[in-house]
């Protein structure tokens, strides 16, 4: 019915894994776990939350001798059939006392002790970021394909089928793509509007924290970031530029 | 009237500056001009043409003996007050015949000769390709700024004002950016719909012949050719595929 | 022994599929070839020939009658054990005529007639510049886990195997990657120069010539030029002028 | 002699304008101007604080009385003779005051009342942002005149100083640029190793916080990054990925 029915009703030392939205709902429930849990019990945040609220908050359930581990989870909805590819952070001993469940949950092999607290959803982290820039290779060969002088006769959707079968391109994301272009073979009506959810632009600021030139990553995300707009307004200033370039209209400061 | 007529009116040794789009209308006016020409006569090509032709067209001029030169002017409908900038392809003889002409287009020390034939319009080239950098650098900085939470406030107008009196980033195209934004200070009613000539596109060819990294050029161009679209065949995949994750619709294959 | 004793030893119609690297070795084998063969021969092209060679020479052998494809082909040595994956242009008369040969190469439904001359090869670039952007990718992702706070601990070799059990990124390539972190789990000795043969190049030349933003493909082709050079003069001039602001040394020119 | 002292010596209202590093410098020197000062005195933090820890700051002296405006300031060293670029933010009134002031500093016209406290250095941080862009363009440019098939007899320095005379790229940072070039002709003995302080990071940052696609921005920073490196992890991958496909060595996973 509730957290306290729930912790009621769970034997101790109690685990509970919580799958919530990142961000304030996650603070909200460990928050209240805190306080109906106690010493030995072990709560583990499932959800895309940033790796350094994990550290935060696992030192303010520590002071109440409760447990936390950080899970990065991998899969979607297709996890229910194939397994979820697991990314855990936090005590070594936690670790072992979850394995149980985590070989229910994970193909084979399919899960990994990362680190300390906070490094499961750091590695799911960079995971995502990966995932952003894999599925813009996709999507510009795929627009370079449809663009071309073969686009007309190119059976989109067989390309995705082919490279699936022996290429050097062959992936899951690709497997995905095969299905959607197999049911709508060129996107017909699906918007060209991008979301995003959070890890790729904390993997943008991760790179600018380390360091680290991650271009393919930081494009990927500005793509969506632009995918998202009907016009920018630096392409505006780039259109008066050019228009400027031709003396049209009349200029308000004498230019050097 | 026609060229028969200039040709036949002008003194010998004759020179002829050309002014046309690059292209056809240059090849067919060089064409027409080598039959009517003679030996020591000096063609200019001063448009926007490839460096390659001017190579392959000085040759044909000159097997008649006629001499060619190859000068990238830059200044836009402004060098008509301010004297064009003229950067000079061809032989030195040429270049020095051709001197006292150039002292009168450019302003003071506004021309080079920047090597043989080709040299001129491959200097102009590169030119171009940094001229669609900067205006980029200057379209996202404007964007940032309209986009901040101090956006709001910003006047526009004013920090390009402000930035051309004694900053680092004071340039002619931000004092043309100043112009424009003091004309319409939002860019209301201008479309973000961004042309390109040819001279970024031969710039990133260069860039991937030479082997050199041209990020920031290469992006300016991707981002002009972005401007012109409503929404992306690359932008429908990666939404496609965010779909799929979700499981979304009937998979026709059966991922791994 | 050579090539007129191989074509000599061929039942007719003969059928010849070549397998040499692009450019001079390619163009000479078909000569030599077209002065072979007759009416009613056909000669594939296996390697990674740019697609517009493909139509010229295809034509030049109709002259005589030879029938001609192109076949792009990926997989590798791996190839070998997994079968290759096949994509092929030319006429759909030749593509049938090849099909039981096509079916003992391929994987099962490993290959496409994605179109006329040339189709088969442009595929097969296009393919090599999304292998480009993937392969980056990757390794912007395994940059960003090795130099984070947590990279001390995560053996990568782990997180590459982890991740192809379930996760949304695992691929092939990210197979090959596990087995050579398997080997050698920071890569030690292996040398961070990378060098291009040529698909990723005509990849950002199509996407130049056909209006396409390709800027995952072109960064990573970037990258690998970039990889090549212990610095660049880019990288210096912006040092230079890093020092210019800082006032060091004697200007020789008064700036405004 | 010490901070007290010049607080001491200054009549009220009091008016300090600090020029210190970013960071703790700047935290510890307004702790302790705040424990000096009093009702109606006014701090300027002249440095390139991020606009986010000026509103903090602000709040803290204001809850003492003492006034705070945020000073973006460009033009390096040579400000001193051609006078600072000042970007402010504060109050109206805490402006008002302070104008006498900033027009002894700035050239004509050259200094801005941004918007409330935190408004000058943002504006400050997007210009620094740009400068980064700006620079990296002519570093690209350089580079391709030098690559070129032209660049062995091209002077570099007489194209800085020719641009610069009436073409479309001429800026200040270009003539530092004709400077540096003119006093080293190649920049022999130049590292390309390019530091970064800060404002380009936050650009970016920001840019991912508001949605912005700040490409060109964010590729300058993660340029300067990499030069900062003999190699790269992530080249490393690319290069042992090319390796697999090449079969060398024995994999220990079996690719599907």
């Amino acid at each position: 019915a509730d957290l306290p029915d729930l912790v009621g009703k769970l034997p101790s030392p109690k685990v509970i894994w919580i799958m919530l939205p990142a961000g304030k709902p996650v603070a909200e429930t460990l928050e209240a776990l805190g306080a109906l849990l106690g010493p030995g019990d072990l709560v583990v945040d499932g959800g895309n939350t940033h790796y350094r609220d994990d550290v935060t908050r696992a030192e303010k359930l520590q002071s109440r001798g409760v447990r936390f581990m950080d899970a990065g989870v991998s899969g979607g909805v297709w996890g229910l059939q194939e397994g979820y590819c697991l990314m855990l952070g936090g005590a070594s001993a936690d670790f072992q006392a979850l394995e149980p469940l985590l070989k229910t949950l994970a193909p084979a092999d399919g899960y990994l002790h990362c680190g300390p607290v906070g490094a499961g959803h750091f590695v799911k982290m960079i995971h995502n970021g990966v995932e952003y820039a894999l599925m813009e290779a996709y999507g510009e060969g795929f627009e370079l394909l449809q663009a071309s002088p073969y686009g007309g006769e190119l059976a989109l959707q067989k390309v995705a089928a082919l490279w699936n079968r022996g290429s050097v391109v062959r992936s899951w994301i690709l497997e995905l793509l095969e299905a959607a272009l197999a049911r709508n073979h060129d996107l017909a009506g699906v918007s060209g509007h991008v979301e995003d959810s959070g890890e790729g632009r904390w993997t943008v600021e991760q790179a600018v924290a380390d360091g680290v030139d991650a271009t393919n990553i930081a494009q990927a995300l500005f793509k969506r970031f632009r995918s998202r707009r009907a016009e920018t307004f630096s392409d505006k200033v780039v259109a008066a530029l050019r228009n400027e370039f031709g003396g049209h209209g009349v200029h308000g400061a004498n230019p050097k």
